[in-house]
């Protein structure tokens, strides 16, 4: 798939947030913004009565190409806690199965008066592809396409990292795992440089490591107990199931010997750094489950940002203006 | 599957409509009634606060024993712009898959305080069944059920040729391709007689040509060239893909050649004629991308009205009286 | 799984009930409170807006990790009545199937805000062990699990019994047919025993006889026509295709002729006896048609029933104190 675009396609000609679809081009200050009106939206969910009206009448259609329950529930439930009314669409069995276009069924919703999409997508660009096609009222959310972005899971990420380390400017974050295939590190990459982290490390084995991460700012290591030495950040990256036989790499064991986060490995990082992980975890594979159940860990308030970030991500894009 | 009626099972004693099974016997006033309130609802989907309190607190169950994601959508968009609780079966998983009988499971539902069924099903009859079955207060709209017919679908595609066309009565229009399996043909068909459309034809391969045509009052052609001329409307019909091989066609080029939908032969078409399909589109079998995608097509326009004219059959439906 | 609690985990420590997870043990008191405040959502469904807003702005989470669209709509239908925002996880296609553990996935949901799940698992205690594990002010609601219970049946086939029989002081109520699989039995027999029903009776071929009934003050039949003799209430049980066949009954036709229910064999139960049957049927297995059709038959608002009675359980769990 090849697609063309000017600059900064996710936003309106005053500048404005109008598509999420990645967070490489995103101005800090929108980054910014973001995490801000999530602030509000943390008290929002901590009431008995979680929803508010701003997008009341508005229809949102998660359209997940790609099995992902967790990220689709927080979608809907970030969309239904807006007032939004909802679609799902059993994309699988629709008439994409049919032999109907990805643009066809896009052109159909939008007949539909869609709002919005929520778009995952195997196929890295699906959601640009999207963007670049609908009317100009219509809103386009990536949630994960292919291996180039998960940009609310970036936006997460950095929820959690300002809620706990506060500012940005003095980090030291560590991506560890399978650099390669994953959008979560891509994404995380390029918010952090945007926030001014000024070390953002890469951690894996060779072959998960892609080319061209010293460019984007990244220093490079092949050992974990280098990766890690006094990381304040540590986030570690689900490895794919598919890739823990083959080439690529020798076995789950093997990896976890090399690569798994344990307490002993911890202690290496500063005292006081935290443990990330974008969920589903594989106990045993990439972390440990002392850690993963630690107090050093930050899991399960990752999935609980998510659901903000993704109220303040809709909502902000909800009201920008038409692009043009 | 066989089932006896009196006259008109979708009206009340009051001659409203009660249930919405086939455009077969149904009253012009009825479908004009419902095309005007139709009207009203193309306003509300363009307002950003999108839904009204018709159906407040009632109960909709979609029933979609056959895949239809499309179709299932717009229901279930209708629906909920009117505010009312929809509920999607799963009924390929459920208790029918179990052994239970169609009306067993109806009965439950209708137990559970059904107001409304939306149903989809390969059996022709189905919805008729249901509808002779259910409680007084319950309404049956059918959303297509074997080769029968699909109401709503021909309603929309008559809001669509009202809308272009202003009047029905001076009109030609050629529904071409597979007549012969085609619910939407058989719909159509009736709804143009009945609003007095002077000229109907249908256009397709004899295979493909089901007989009793001219008994309802349409012309039949098996050029296509032919079958165009002069018309002021031309609603293409979806080639199944089950039909492309076998006994009744030799091959998708060859259809395409014979009865593709082209530029040149539009133009055999009055220079103002409308272009329609029921979706999900062939391209490249029954239609051309370049007449699809072309200023005389108005595919699209028919997914919007399709919305609005399933409001208004819900809404209609579901403020009738009792039947008795 | 083996699991360890103190006394009345589903109670907090003011005795309310704050997870529904089994009847035995549930006190008696608390029963009669669930069919007394059903008795008012009776109502409610019968008007024409059937909402009321006792959970608005809640969260309810549909957990069927095994297949029940029935089961899972009464309960979707109970806590959308009540104005809660209601999540259906497609838990077969979701991360436990990418190998997360059910522990994980909770806390993941509870992340997300949950404040209720409503658990069907095929294995028993996965609800119990969920309700250990879970956040204080989160409820857990059984839906049925394995073998074990399946409360919610139990409490409207009270309410059944009830409705139609007023007092349980002086019943005979016999259950019959596959004692020994049946959660629905279990609930039956400690609910009607704890309700001071003096004569529960189980029914059925000593294969399908669980041991240790007597001790539950149960007395044990295996032939049909004793087992209903005089019965002012007979409860049939679905016979699972699986026991069919194989090693624990010859055939259904076998096991229609000795314990199918039919018009001639209920004569033997008291005239005014009602038949019940928590569905899906096999009728001509388990029952003859013309008892599931017939005047005796209370079947059908068992359902009904089951949507008031899950509307009040959900209600009267939700206004709960914290568990401590």
């Amino acid at each position: 798939m090849t697609y063309e675009f000017g600059r900064n396609p996710q936003l309106n000609r005053n500048g404005e947030l109008h598509h999420l679809l990645s967070i490489e081009g995103l101005p800090r200050a929108i980054i910014e913004r973001i995490l801000a009106t999530a602030d509000g939206f943390i008290n929002v969910a901590e009431r008995e009565v979680k929803n508010v009206p701003l997008l009341r009448g508005r229809s949102v259609f998660n359209l997940f190409f790609e099995n992902s329950t967790r990220t689709r529930t927080t979608f809907e439930i970030a969309a239904r806690r807006l007032s939004a009314d909802v679609f799902n669409l059993d994309i699988m069995r629709s008439s994409t199965a049919k032999g109907e276009s990805l643009l066809d069924t896009i052109n159909n919703l939008t007949a539909m008066q869609a709002d919005m999409f929520v778009v995952r997508h195997a196929t890295g660009g699906a959601p640009h592809l999207i963007a670049s096609h609908v009317a100009p009222h219509v809103h386009v959310i990536n949630a994960g396409d292919g291996r180039h972005a998960h940009p609310t899971q970036g936006l997460l990420d950095m929820y959690t990292i300002r809620h706990y380390k506060r500012d940005f400017a003095n980090l030291r974050v560590a991506i560890v795992g399978d650099i390669l295939h994953s959008r979560v590190a891509r994404s995380d990459i390029h918010a952090l440089t945007t926030l001014g982290v000024p070390e953002v490390r890469a951690v894996g084995p060779l072959t998960l490591l892609p080319d061209g991460l010293e460019q984007l700012g990244v220093r490079v290591f092949t050992r974990l107990d280098d990766g890690i030495r006094d990381a304040d950040v540590i986030i570690m990256l689900r490895l794919q199931n598919e890739r823990m036989r083959g080439a690529l790499l020798p076995s789950a064991q093997e990896y976890f010997r090399n690569y798994g986060l344990t307490p002993e490995r911890l202690q290496l990082a500063r005292p006081d750094a935290i443990v990330m992980h974008p969920g589903p975890m594989n106990r045993g594979v990439e972390i440990d489950s002392r850690v993963a159940d630690g107090t050093q860990s930050v899991i399960l308030p990752q999935v609980t940002f998510g659901v903000a970030v993704r109220m303040a991500v809709l909502s902000i894009a909800a009201s920008s203006q038409r692009m043009q």
